[in-house]
């Protein structure tokens, strides 16, 4: 099953300026798609910040995603960040600056420019009906933080990457969860191929439990289910 | 100024289960608190990985917030991170266990015990009027995943985190991004107590650059804004 990892590059989600939206929206979408999710990382708009988290997820995901500082001003440095992750340099890209001055026409500067600067081997995916390729450089699809084009872009490429969908249950429980914990360990000790995850929600009343099990091994969710089905039996309360 | 990270500790938000909502409330919070948050992981519920990630915030921020993994059941291993992150033993606290006992009543059993196993060493915060204690570790102020719980807790504890509150000044520009990113450069060059951002809104017509400007330096913000002012001139449409 490929992983992925999502790089949020934007001071202005940590500061609170703007709330991200691409996490939730990649998680769930992702999920569909049978890609596991395994970091997200929100950092500064820094170079050798990128660069850090750049080799850090390369080494747990097959995939990773970068989101916002793609643009052409001073605080655009996603370009650069992701080619000292990957230890090469910068390099202006003959295709995507021919697309660029397409696109802009008379507006093209020497600022706009800069956004075919992109790490050296870098791959266009010209993909779907994107008006603007896709620039992915040693395994990080390198996205735009505006959510419209994040999510557009994401949809278009989605097809590439190698998804094997999860099969998933949910119970719930009316228990206080430390009288349902201890069947719960035992079914994950008899059941490892199932993860077997356990959220209370205090904010309704009565409080109930959430339990949901993933797996991609049908007779393994089938055997765990039906073991806590027997298990909480009374306390069930919907599913 | 502080500085503080963010750990979220969730399975269930990297498979997007449930959208995670703590970490868009603590980036405003903390920037109304003049606290700097630097960086948000998000990781699974897995020890080692917990303690690698407390290591490294540790290394960059002057508190780390972990959320979530704080409860009774067998996928609640924060504890035990935290304390393989801080190289110390778990420890059941004499002090929590009886809150624990008091709170519980009949309900207590050895499941409900384990919620009093904390990284040796740690300190208790009766801040507020908080009913439960706030388990400080090196610090690492370890927070319930419940978004309710999170919130009245961070809220109960804020005045122990020194924060220095930031100023802020924000211009709208019906410019192109493009137009405007050598302007900002020249300011931002001029100005380095100011941190100026830039961001395009594209989901509404017509176009506009938000450019957000920060800074505890009162005389360098009205500085660095009067320049941007008379630069961007006829471009500003608010503000």
């Amino acid at each position: 099953m490929p992983r992925a990892a999502l790089l949020i590059i934007g001071n202005e989600i940590l500061s609170g300026k703007f709330p991200d939206e691409n996490a939730p929206w990649l998680a769930v979408h992702l999920r569909s798609l049978g890609v596991d999710l395994v970091r997200i990382e929100t950092i500064p708009d820094e170079v050798p910040i990128i660069a850090e988290s750049v080799r850090r997820l390369r080494a747990v995901a097959d995939w990773v995603f970068s989101s916002g500082g793609v643009g052409p001003t001073h605080d655009d440095v996603t370009m650069e960040g992701v080619a000292a992750g990957l230890g090469v340099p910068l390099h202006r890209h003959p295709e995507l600056l021919a697309a660029l001055a397409a696109k802009l026409g008379p507006r093209m500067n020497a600022d706009a420019a800069r956004m075919a600067d992109v790490p050296a081997g870098a791959e266009l995916w010209w993909d779907g009906d994107l008006p603007f390729p896709q620039v992915v450089a040693g395994r990080v699809i390198i996205l735009p933080g505006v959510p419209g084009l994040f999510r557009r872009k994401v949809e278009a490429i989605a097809h590439r990457l190698g998804g094997v969908p999860l099969l998933s249950r949910r119970l719930v429980s009316s228990a206080p969860e430390t009288d349902i914990a201890a069947a719960m360990r035992e079914a994950q000790d008899r059941h490892p191929t199932v993860a077997i995850g356990s959220y209370p929600r205090f904010e309704q009343r009565p409080w109930t439990v959430i339990v949901t099990l993933d797996s991609r091994d049908a007779d393994a969710l089938a055997a765990c289910e039906a073991e806590l089905r027997a298990a909480l039996g009374p306390t069930l309360v919907e599913g």
